[in-house]
């Protein structure tokens, strides 16, 4: 860049976007034509297509299927600059943003951190068990997986044994309900080749929801059919039910009843991820910003936050609305144009959630869906349910790069019933050691 | 498996492999007519395609497009047994190998380990340089160069900023060559627009060569030409030229010329891996064992060395065969036989290496060539030599799966000139501190 453009871009109101999730990459790209410098501050230097997370976890697609490098989308983008960094703290009086790297100066601030796994509280659940809330977190446990399975071999003891082959997964909604259909699906077509000397008839995965049903908030048909199709591939899900505690070995439910596995899978909760230095009464439940219909956090002239770090409470919406993909990008979207609107000292628009429904997958041909088409409801499950959840994710990836490779990859698998990524590089679990025994014989 | 199987299995001889390189994975494929246990073991649950590392390390391909998992290329060959373990040392008295998991009885044994990064005893540069022998070092590598120019966005020092973003290659040989040609192609195309704000003049990218010419051991033209393409890409290619010691961030010629850098990648050669328990007066030069002609390691009946661990005398080839795919594959096909003639006891088979040539590429369209078809050496440099290069590495990638992702990416890469995986995944090398300042304003 020359320095006559760097002197005009820094003449502009700058717009500092917290955060590259689907919120803020949204605004950010909805920004360009907008008379504005954006900057945009995330930890990692790639946005996350976080619904196929599951999918890295279990060996159906490579992380570099589901990432975008930010400079990479926003190359074509002048008046957007990145930068890879942590956020430590917000000066509102200031107007600065204290980074890992610098201050950041800002005139509007957009807050789109989303959220982070909610242990509510428990500490021990914290350190023993994995999550599947970013990249690294998926890796670790496709790692972790494998490993214990390697481990397996050597282990001679039945419950040892089943400790390393068997899965908790605790919390029935979307991720729950995938991670376990996933697992599932190894232990039928993938697992038994690989590991010839071991018993899958011995692999057992429990699905453990707190509540009556599965996917709350969807259908009841919805919640029935996914129930359905898990029990069908001989899953165990055991509704109605609590985890008490976790030490890495033995899960004790709210029923007295235990289980043994040195892998817990938590996807039962998430909540906001907010920043030091923004008033505390305007976080809600489950730590989200209080914001206006224009997404401003209450208390804040310029000051706003978008997606799953954002509550917008409404009568619909007394919670604020669901916190999947669908509002965060809506929300980028509407945030562009009123800082647009700002500028210009027009009225500025108000936020209309459009439910396009929600979607489950829980294996090969096998999902649910609640779809809204015109205004109307349509639900579906099985198979045609599973092309419209595979179509919409394909085609919702950032890249062509990526909706090319994650196509190819799901065909591949389709029809080999394989899933080729079956590599352990990187981060692993290692499962608290197995009892130490005399150096075993091996085979 | 069945009981009846089972003990039908460990009725039959074992060979047990430690390694699953190209030698050792080609061994074991090798094995499968024959009536033999056979067991491998590798640190790593996948096979890794070497050759292509480097570009793993400069975001031309993922790693998952390059390895692929033990367990999936041997599935439907049942006498072998794969397990995931570090071998400790070797017992061959009692024909047994100490693992980490255990202890491994055999009837014949094989040394696959291949080579390591060779540092020739300078302690500090194996701590301050970054090597590409492994999947784990590619992508630590990516992973320092991407972050290493995120940081210099921040430093405003001439000196700091271009020790960001200067790499010292050090070795002439491929992978210095590939090396240097792939950050070439990346200033050139792909970094100036992910970081407009950072002037890609003061990049600079030297290459330095112990003798007077660029890939020891293809024809003078191939290391003319590979000379000519670096220079017209930039590269500062300095020929007969070591050097002395490297700080982390200071690297020392032995003409007491100094470079600055914070990345210094070290590809200046490798040594054989033994393992303890061999004989040590069978280790020659390079730590590799002397073999005879059928790969046995001199003073003993069932242990063998094939690959880059095996250093076979002859007249032809004084110290041993070139340390590259071919020969293991080679001497592990042939190995294979032999196996089944000592149990036959038929004569084994003498070993001689088809040398089918040397390949390098440099870049987009520009590679050279030394190939052997029907006893005739061919000499090409330039563009068929890169189809060739191309054509030769994608076909012998080991599964399908990946030869497909492979022709993909460099097919989107050729026409793009973008290479599409700058993520910073996984583990990275942070640098040296840039010296501490204020908090400085970002942009």
């Amino acid at each position: 860049m020359d320095e006559h453009a760097k002197i005009e871009e820094l003449g502009k109101p700058r717009v500092v976007i917290v955060g590259g999730g689907f919120g803020g990459l949204e605004l950010a790209k909805a920004l360009r034509h907008v008379n504005v410098q954006v900057v945009l501050i995330d930890k990692q230097n790639y946005h996350t297509f976080q619904p196929l997370l599951y999918q890295v976890a279990t060996a159906g697609l490579d992380a570099d299927d589901i990432v975008s490098p930010f400079r990479k989308i926003l190359e074509d983008q002048g008046n957007v600059f990145f930068r890879m960094a942590e956020v430590q703290s917000v000066d509102t009086e200031a107007q600065v943003v204290k980074t890992s790297i610098g201050l950041v100066k800002y005139d509007y601030l957009v807050i789109a951190t989303g959220a982070t796994t909610n242990y509510f509280g428990d500490q021990e659940m914290a350190k023993n068990s994995v999550a599947i809330k970013s990249v690294e977190d998926a890796i670790m446990l496709r790692n972790t997986v494998l490993n214990n399975f390697e481990k397996a071999l050597q282990v001679e003891d039945p419950v040892e044994r089943n400790s390393l082959l068997d899965f908790v997964i605790v919390g029935g909604g979307p991720t729950g309900v995938e991670v376990a259909g996933a697992l599932s699906e190894l232990r039928k077509h993938v697992f038994p080749k690989d590991y010839r000397e071991l018993d899958f008839k011995e692999m057992d995965i429990h699905l453990i929801q707190s509540g009556p049903t599965l996917l709350k908030g969807m259908s009841p048909e919805a919640s029935q059919k996914a129930l359905e199709f898990l029990q069908n591939f001989g899953v165990d899900v055991m509704l109605d039910c609590r985890v008490k505690s976790y030490d890495g070995y033995t899960v004790t439910l709210n029923t007295g009843q235990t289980l043994i596995t040195r892998t817990l899978i938590w996807a039962a909760g998430v909540s906001g991820a907010p920043i030091e230095g923004i008033r505390k009464e305007s976080i809600l439940k489950g730590n989200r910003y209080q914001v206006d219909e224009h997404n401003r956090i209450t208390g804040y002239n310029n000051v706003f936050a978008i997606g799953d770090i954002a509550a917008m409470v409404t009568s619909e919406y007394p919670e604020g609305h669901p916190m999947v993909a669908q509002p965060a990008i809506q929300q980028g979207k509407l945030l562009a144009k009123n800082i647009g609107n700002l500028l210009c000292q027009r009225a500025l628009d108000t936020f209309h959630y459009d439910d396009k429904g929600a979607m489950a997958t829980i294996g090969r041909n096998h999902a649910v869906a609640d779809v809204k088409l015109f205004h109307k409801e349509f639900r579906t499950q099985g198979f045609l349910a599973w092309l419209m959840w595979t179509f919409v994710h394909v085609i919702s990836l950032v890249s062509f790069r990526n909706r090319l490779a994650v196509f190819i990859s799901w065909t591949w698998s389709y029809f080999s019933l394989d899933k080729g990524l079956r590599f352990i590089i990187g981060n692993k679990r290692e499962p608290i050691p197995v009892e130490e025994t005399a150096p075993k014989e091996l085979v």
